[in-house]
């Protein structure tokens, strides 16, 4: 960030009394402009003994299998982007049984949290930002090729908890230097 | 927003290709300025039968009371965040238990997460943002003071869940019309 985007003016990093950390502050109408981690929301989509994946058309990450997720949006509900993003991005509508993973993702400044999520019937198509959508089941998972660890750990909780017939909230954190 | 914070140029409301809702879009270099929610972490720190209330120091509602909750910074998970507020606020460590309220209020964009915590010793303080801290049991609570929805939401489920000795997540929208 180097311009104010109220007023135009260039902003110097310092830290605004009472603060303590450094902000983006305009020089000129005083603005302090905070830079807070973003959420992604999803669905782990189940129908029957098997899970909904979608192929990446978009990077990072094209062409690897995900979950559908993504940025929740201003205006609505955690649960609402989850079931947004999976009829975007798979052309499903699920039913959000529970909320399953809370991951905060420090190097990128994101916290994802992923709901589980009943699909009916196994009625979905390939979104735009998506080259194919297919339900695997456990055996079918395409291990080496999913796009995000958060996928990975989540695909990994849930056949491990379906084993057990309990599927408490997991917390996560994952931190890489940038 | 009126300005692109990269380059300083006059920014306009237009939905980007691909996209289905307006972003303020910079004329000059094209960066698409995203905005999204925000998440307020805290805790709900328990010790024995009384739990710990800060009396706001700062507005908005400065005076009245609440949970240790603020807005979360780039770098830290959520946990980090609900331990941060409450040592700001009331100087004290806590232990979290578990995820306890996610409530999503949508017409200011955020998504507050509350964790119920355990103050292991009745050691606190009076952190800078706060102009009394304390610790009170059920009949002490000051209902009619209460600085916020999410509080008083917080403080009535743990006090029904306590008799129950089962405390599940709680998920609550807010809409209001602003």
């Amino acid at each position: 960030m180097k311009f104010c985007s109220q007023c135009g003016s260039q902003v110097e990093l310092m830290i605004p009394e009472g603060d303590n950390r450094p902000r983006h502050v305009c020089s000129a109408c005083n603005t302090i402009h905070y830079q807070n981690p973003n959420i992604v929301a999803g669905c782990l989509p189940v129908h029957g003994d098997r899970v909904l994946l979608c192929r990446r058309a978009i990077e990072p990450r094209y062409g690897f299998w995900t979950l559908p997720a993504g940025f929740m949006e201003n205006g609505e509900t955690v649960e609402h982007a989850a079931r947004r993003e999976t009829r975007e991005e798979a052309c499903a509508e699920v039913e959000l049984l529970q909320l399953y993973t809370v991951t905060s993702i420090t190097h990128v400044n994101q916290v994802q949290m992923l709901y589980l999520a009943q699909l009916a019937r196994p009625e979905f198509g390939v979104g735009e930002e998506s080259l194919e959508v297919a339900l695997f089941d456990e055996t079918e998972i395409p291990w080496d090729e999913l796009a995000f660890e958060t996928i990975r750990n989540a695909l990994q909780f849930y056949f491990e908890d379906r084993k057990r017939g309990e599927f408490p909230t997991r917390h996560v954190e994952i931190h890489r230097n940038r």
